[in-house]
């Protein structure tokens, strides 16, 4: 079968033929449909030192952001048959460690598989997952779509520690993941949501799927603009998808006292908060973050909301291209709206 | 009546002659029968650069840590009657701020009143406070003793915050508030009490406190012996009144995935924290702090078990002297083990 | 003033005229706008056993929903002035026992003050109440729509002990309480909303307020249809406001396991589970009441909801008529949509 | 190998000779050490009404409390091998239900497997279970101790339910799981506690484990003596162990406001609770129940605390025998005070 391969410790991917790999008797082979295309992906065609000094054993193939059809099933799978439609959790728990025993299974501590990191992932033809790792989906799902479930659910496990529920809720950058909070936040009883980001196509975007505010950081001042917003209370909430240091400086200040700030974004090497003792200790901030999603609360209810309709997965796809035109999605990756999809 | 007060803006304070507070109709007139040095009265007398930028009206009497008895109530006041033994709540709240009224009036945003800096405090011969600020003691209730209550109130929120019950709690710096800390901890259920300190007779007063086990910073490498200590695992709860930026990484360090830390000691104008992504937000620890005591179920439970009689109170007098004698106090400060208590 | 008035301990009222009350120091003065009809009003007025058994003293102004604008203020009174819009929250609490030291001053167990029982209410041309009960309105707020804010909170604190953000959520009896929650509910986030009543007006206006799905429990077994709308796996919540034994049985059959019954409707003296080990105490039900709102926190996310105009509140305007004409209110109680508001 | 087992619907077991047990690839083969004998197993033998409308298949191997050496293991073991002391979970998991991926496995709805009554149990020479079902003991655990964990799991998991830190818990009922549920309370931090039964022999009993009242139900008024206690305030937590009717009317009196009923004993098929309305409702009480033990949180903390050597295990040893006398044991159940053990 296809597969796009990491081979060498150095920049770019090769498209390879490969085996199509065996299910082992507690796993499900999966023939992929669709596969997204997730800003780690690149980072790891592009071997930036961060993935380098990851020390990943080589070759892997790519890609965990994935929906597919159960091609074949091992002999102790009970829940899954030929021909169901399956999505994929990226991370693999061990099961037995003590995060895996007091439901922290996404933050297994014991050498957790990471589907197209330290096990084959799904920029392929087929893949296989462990069947505690797969999602049903309905009969009738669209693999375009539920290629997208994995990133939605990070969005929705970040809400999950925010609590949004008649909250005002601030998500601070709008790429695909981000625009995916905005949504769910509003359907899980978001008072109000503030969106922020430099790009205006982005806070268009935003507006679109359920944000009561967007904000250009680029030419206004967030904090003044969020008192204004908030009669001068600040929000209940920030997700910050930014990771930039200015802008979560920032964060803390229109956060409410008692306020929650929920990192999602790569924060960079080290944080410095200034005036710390007054801005978030005195006031009794809550700071937090968050891993993958919740094994698997966050899927049992992004299945719940997924599978009624409400989520306009639409405006998450950004470009479709068959996998042998990855390149293509590479180069555009920063510009399109939503997700680039490759069809194996 | 004699009091201490800060008269001039700058190191100094003068013990003078002034007039017995008039209590209003809803206050209480107190004689204070002992009143502890705080490390902020230390800060307030040496009029360091932080206490001089909050431009506090002058003159006001020192002080917040006390208790004493009723000397007379106003005419609205229901719960209290001449001769009560009473400790008095440091903050003031409005009542009516969005804070008071969502159950967290200990951080009050409308000029909240604090004793001892835009409210008259407890270093002079009488007090008068709010009926709602008042704490009812037991009839046969040590002064000395209850003068500690505030502090020890600061030490159980932090408690509060962390949940100790069937956790192993790490206290770092065990200065008067952090050996309380240790205790309070213990009574909470906490299942190991990890203290830290750089001085070999704190960490001697911890042990007989309760502490399970006492690391000094100086010579130990805090990670190893508290990793050595809980089989590689880590804590449940970091409690950290050193304020100190390399401690506080270390904090980071020794808590288990999901874990808690909890600022208490006052962190410097800014914190940084190194490898941010992969210590704090993929592990998903929890930052807060806090502020005063809660108003009031920090209080309901302290007095609880202050009242049963298992708080070892004598452990944190450090000394008692006259009033008068204050500038010795201030010279021990450092170096005695538990408060210096003045007797107006 | 005119003033509705229970007079005698039997049947009845009286519609006379008294003295204007006097605002104490800390009170409002209020010109009543607008007072609405509640069911405990109307069993005062019936003197039903439940009601007579409370000796209550006699004569008291009936009524505890209303709206109005402040006339005079006492002074101490801070936040307030002659010609603000309120609304007034219907307890009194002491402010110094336990409950209301501990977040629960609507459970103020120290002879909690109650308009229209215990203290003169709302039934009146004027009403005075403590500052600290009164409710900041919007200065263009809809006196008839603001009557309804009390029993609104009693839905929402119901909603905030259930928590139904992402969550399916049965509101079994749909008076206009219930009504209030279906539409609460689905701000507040829940994913879905099925109603329950016997009467078919009360179930068509549930659907246009937002429940998903209408069940009239005369002519259809509650507990198959929940099922089959849920996939067999019942519901999370549970807001009862039937009181009705039989009804509350079927609550426990549609919760899922770990799901929560909250009690709003009142209960029959006393209540009977039947099989109660294996539905309630194996699948870790939680069951729970509430009394009236929670100061202030159901009011904070109330008036935020109320004034962001979300709320369709016309919706649950019934009748509205002159004060003297009470006893045509009284006749309708039962068959309108929505309450019966009297203007003074 | 040697094993009692249910064969025939009606009363009585039989000491038999069957195939020893061949172990799964993911599951043990455990060479059971000691088994304890819990009240359901004597219902098993008594063949009770309860137990003969579960429609068990027969035979089947009675016993679930257990601790052991591993014997051999599957081949797909990765934790475990020969020689390991292990102890059980008696409860197996589907792994993919809507509980079991919720974090609530042991109230797993798709067929759960219960070791001693649809899963051959533990009164056997060897036991099979599949690995995630096995607790690591330490190397030099005892094994009479180590066989008592399941049902003190059941007391743990009670109170992690209750949260007892700085609480006052009523106990009542001190049976073996009463007894440990008192001692346990105290490890975790419980301000007071207030054990009752009928039998002074366990009042006794339950005094020298940690708690601070014993209260004779027989010639003792349960309320008063409980109100004496707490000033008039009551308890904080309930749990009953007792399962009846009056004592739960009882217990719903000694609690204060807001505070929480958790059921573990055996609830009788209807509870009729009087006054609901004042009693529970508008004090918004909490109850609920339990199942088990959860999977795996509770086992987490009590592998701590047992580990620790924290908990008097001897106490709760109340007789040794070899297993063919088990019929003796059965004689003296309600006798003893602790847990009849077998030896295989």
């Amino acid at each position: 079968m296809k597969a796009l391969r990491k081979q060498k410790p150095m920049p770019g991917a090769d498209l390879v033929d490969i085996q199509i790999p065996e299910p082992g008797e507690h796993e499900l082979l999966i023939k992929v449909k669709a596969t997204a295309i997730c800003k780690s992906d690149v980072e790891v065609i592009e071997w930036t030192p961060l993935v380098a000094s990851a020390n990943y054993d080589l070759p892997f193939t790519m890609g965990h952001e994935f929906s597919g059809e159960v091609e074949a099933v091992g002999k102790f799978v009970k829940n899954f048959k030929k021909g169901d439609r399956v999505a994929g959790e990226t991370h693999i728990p061990c099961g037995y460690c003590r995060e895996c025993r007091t439901d922290n299974q996404h933050i297994c501590t014991n050498h957790m598989g990471v589907l197209g990191r330290t096990v084959d992932g799904s920029f392929a033809e087929y893949i296989k997952i462990p069947e505690i790792s797969a999602i049903k989906l309905a009969d009738d799902a669209n693999f375009e779509h539920m290629s997208l479930l994995e990133p939605m659910g990070t969005a929705l496990h970040a809400l999950q520690k925010a609590e949004p529920s008649g909250k005002i809720v601030a998500v601070l950058g709008v790429g695909t993941i981000g625009l995916m909070a905005c949504e769910l936040a509003k359907l899980l009883g978001a008072f109000k949501v503030i969106a922020m980001d430099v790009n205006e196509k982005r806070l268009a975007h935003s507006l679109s799927l359920g944000a009561d505010i967007a904000i250009n950081g680029l030419n206004t001042d967030l904090v003044k603009a969020v008192m204004n917003e908030t009669n001068g209370q600040g929000v209940d909430c920030v997700l910050d998808f930014t990771g930039n240091v200015k802008v979560i400086n920032q964060a803390i200040d229109i956060l409410a006292p008692t306020g929650i700030l929920v990192h999602i974004g790569m924060v960079p090497e080290s944080l410095t908060i200034s005036n710390y003792m007054y801005r978030v200790v005195y006031r009794e901030l809550k700071i937090t973050g968050l891993y993958g999603r919740h094994m698997f609360k966050t899927w049992e209810t992004l299945m719940r909301l997924v599978n009624s309709g409400k989520i306009n997965m639409d405006a998450y796809v950004g470009m479709v291209l068959p996998m042998d035109e990855y390149e293509k999605a590479l180069e555009q990756f920063n510009t399109i709206n939503g997700r680039a999809i490759l069809i194996p």
